[in-house]
């Protein structure tokens, strides 16, 4: 019985949910798609990286029949490599070109492209994993050769739309495959997981195109140089720029690893089209009168060790803004990213640049369809059940909401968090059981050893800081042995301070000495010793850094 | 000579410039108009408030004449009590009903209300401070009773917007005065002070009025309770839900202390209608039928202790969510904010309320003007000079180009920085001293005794931790008494990690026995140790905690 039922298991996100990692399960068969990373939030304070907790697949590694990649962006193949060292090296892996090219790249880093079975799919393909029949479908996003999936099952046809717009004049030329779409609505489809993210826009997305009017306005009018940041995986945005720049008679030149690296893949793959003579090195852009120069940079989001923070700051190696350059950041911050991002422009305008960004230009579009999209894919699908997913909660909300506008029943519409699985047979839909739906830190070269403990533990050190008192008695007496020694950051100016310091000293040596504490028993001054500092700084500044005595006897 | 010339400082500010306090001085006289703080940024870390620096007023604490206050929001009157306490106790303050209403407040809680001169200015009213002219001029913002001011100075008139829009039909009936403002420009304005917040914004700021609308709508769709977030200070927006309310035959319930207070004040000094039987306390609004209620909240930015937050995590102790409530958070968030907001948002819908945001429908308006109102100013006045303030540096940069549209030639438009000041004689303008004017943290109780040091530490210690090494050495021998003592927060989980924290005991005593120091010597023993704690911590976890070691001879 239950081998004639389908699982599907939203995995890993933080804070969304079934984007980075998706599980199907049927009988002994899982298929996986997707492994991303997503970057840690402000309060997951030192963390690197965040990838799914892929926990339930631990007794079921040997099932695994294959990973699919929808398309290139971290968030969606960045976890593959520590996927693959978790005991699943065996297992084949399949994508697109672009997105295999993106992906050979990161696991030569890892030492694991050898060993891995990478195979190329595209969009019309159909091949097996396990009792899955997948069949890619041409879907357009901010990165090119995305796919969405149509995945069939012993129970029906399931359509997962991975990240897509409608968008009808692409850059690559190649927009989502809507004929496809309604072959497989006509077809008959189970159920759609559809991507959730732009559900708060109302109306669609616009084609990538818009962008090129903002670019040519910006060439029209710049002097001298311009430095344009986007995303380093936004081919069809550098393919835009170096159309512009060609026919405005400017070299293109690449700045930041990242983007460096993207551009030379997407060439050599052939989804990127240089113009003869446009690309040329940063030494021999620099070379240039101002007016024939444009420098692609990464730091779109204002990351600070970015090629564009440097520039702003002041700290790029090649790169010095000058009054008459012209910076165009062609990208909308990502939530969380404001600060950064806004810092970025002031110290571009205070050097003397002109800013062009998203709140003055269409100077950036979504990946993302808005929810004219969403409908029109419910409306091509025609699905029995709606699973939204890729976006937070609110997200899947609103996009259960545009479902049943579009006639789909309430209780056809799982809005669901990672790890509840939910069921299916031929004939129904049902939440199944709930399974590990987290996330694990990755810090430093670590994976997982940063829990709940040590992300409390920083942030109360990044609001107070810490003093540790060291205590040293004689194991006789019970009598203090010099003076103690107090040491601390993050609370107050040690320098300024010193007074401070020394009156918790003596408090400490007053404390001691007046109550009479077992000799040896150092838990019991130790906890004395947090008490009485507690309160004194308390007192005398109004906060409470983590105390920490250490009494040793001697 | 000196005493001729006219000097404006503008002072603090956390990225906004010339935002919170301004000085304007001529001779031996200091006119100070407002004195506000800011809330930290997500990287000032541990910090509870950000005050302007006005070390400039140091020794010139005699010369100050009068401070006026624009209107009652908090980065405009909050630094009002610590700025009184460092030696201007004497000085007059002078401000309009609602904002008066809303300082003594403040001083109460600081002790200062009974010393404080305060006075109470209005629209059309002329007083001097020194020789200072000050004519408040009705101005529309977020809160009532906002002023501009014209300030007639010995050079001639100066103009500062204060926070402002062009509302012709605000919620008290009182739009900013365009009569006024013409007449001034027709006397001849030197120099206009104008808010540059909005200078992003394409087109006008709309109405207030317009939020009515989008509440209908809510009041017209919700079948129970109605839970309402914005900020305390929005006296406007709570006016309209009241009217809304009584039209829908509900009553309102306040709760957050602010907006208590605030409603409370507003209604004791007239700046708000309260239709008989409407406002109720929460336990009674508690005990009527759903659809006859509205509790209006704070919480409208996601601050995690606010009545909302607490609403959202199932925490507060009168209201608990329920599937059938409308939740209306009527309010943009503040750039930084938008990460709780969005947790809240998630956490409401996930407990079944509907919630109606900005993103969703006009559930709220800025107080600001943008581009078309600014333009409208300074047609009006006509001004010689134009400095923009109130914005960030690319705010002024863009406000600035406005002015330059407007006919104003660049050479007479200053955009400055905090601290930079600007000097006028009755012929011209021109770039003066720069003193400080950057801003002093208030952390805990003590004003000014966290500098960039701390911050660095709290941000190493949030990104990593920190592990302190106890090592006793004999002070004959040199070598070490009993095992070193590693004591650690925010590095690693303890627990799970006690064969590292052992190992690195080990290397300390290997490094301490095998290299012979001079006994006494602790601080080469110091050294060494965290030389060796840092390599072996960084080869076992990639990460580099702050490392103190303690090294005590005995």
């Amino acid at each position: 019985m239950a081998n004639h039922i389908l699982k599907i298991i939203p995995l890993g996100g933080a804070g969304e949910i079934g984007k980075n990692m998706t599980a199907f399960e049927y009988g002994r068969n899982i298929l996986i798609v997707d492994c991303g990373v997503m970057f840690p939030t402000a309060d997951q304070l030192g963390v690197d990286l965040v990838i799914p907790d892929w926990g339930y697949l631990k007794d079921k590694r040997e099932l695994v029949r294959g990973i699919v990649l929808t398309h290139g962006h971290e968030d969606h193949i960045g976890g593959l490599p520590f996927l693959l060292k978790d005991g699943l090296a065996d297992v084949p892996v399949f994508a697109s070109g672009l997105t295999r090219g993106l992906v050979e790249g990161k696991l030569e880093e890892h030492g694991l492209l050898a060993s891995t079975q990478l195979n190329t799919i595209q969009a019309g393909d159909r091949f097996h994993v396990g009792p899955f029949e997948i069949e890619p479908i041409r879907a357009s996003h901010s990165i090119p050769d995305a796919l969405s999936l149509a995945i069939r099952t012993p129970v029906g046809l399931i359509v997962m739309s991975g990240d897509y717009k409608f968008d009808h004049t692409p850059i690559d030329g190649q927009p989502t495959d809507i004929a496809h779409l309604a072959r497989l609505g006509a077809e008959g489809v189970l159920a759609l997981l559809g991507d959730s993210t732009g559900a708060e826009k109302r109306g669609g997305t616009p084609s990538e195109r818009i962008v090129a009017d903002a670019l040519e306005d910006v060439f029209d009018e710049a002097q001298g140089r311009i430095i344009i940041a986007t995303f380093a995986s936004q081919i069809g945005r550098v393919q835009q720029v170096l159309r512009v720049a060609r026919r405005h008679d400017r070299v293109v030149a690449v700045t930041g690893r990242s983007m460096s690296q993207n551009v030379q893949i997407a060439q050599e793959l052939g989804y990127l089209e240089v113009p003869p003579g446009v690309l040329v090195s940063l030494e021999e852009a620099l070379q240039r009168p101002p007016d024939q120069v444009v420098i692609l940079a990464t730091g779109s989001q204002g990351e600070p060790s970015s090629a564009l923070s440097r520039m702003a700051n002041g700290t790029h190696r090649q790169v010095n803004i000058e009054p008459g350059d012209t910076v165009v950041i062609s990208a909308h911050p990502i939530p969380g990213n404001e600060d950064n991002v806004s810092r970025v422009i002031d110290n571009l305008f205070r050097i003397g640049a002109d800013v062009v960004y998203d709140r003055l230009a269409d100077i950036h579009v979504s990946g993302h369809g808005g929810q004219e999209d969403m409908k029109l894919l419910l409306s091509l699908l025609q699905p029995k059940y709606l699973i939204p997913v890729h976006g937070e909660y609110r997200h899947l909300v609103l996009h259960g909401r545009l479902g049943e506008q579009m006639g789909i029943p309430r209780s056809n519409i799982f809005i669901v968090e990672n790890g509840q699985t939910v069921l299916f047979d031929e004939e129904k839909a049902w939440l199944g059981e709930r399974v590990p739906g987290g996330w694990v830190f990755v810090d430093g070269g670590v994976v997982g050893d940063i829990g709940p403990v040590v992300l409390r533990d920083r942030e109360a050190l990044a609001r107070e800081g810490f003093v540790v008192a060291v205590v040293m008695l004689d194991n006789e007496t019970g009598q203090p042995i010099g003076r103690p020694q107090i040491v601390s950051r993050g609370f107050v100016y040690v320098r300024d301070n010193g007074t401070l310091l020394t009156n918790a000293e003596e408090q400490i040596l007053a404390t001691i000495s007046n109550n009479g504490f077992t000799p040896g028993d150092t838990s019991a001054v130790e906890s004395r010793v947090r008490r009485v500092l507690d309160r004194y700084f308390y007192d005398e500044t109004k906060r409470r850094p983590i105390i920490l005595p250490v009494v040793v006897s001697v």
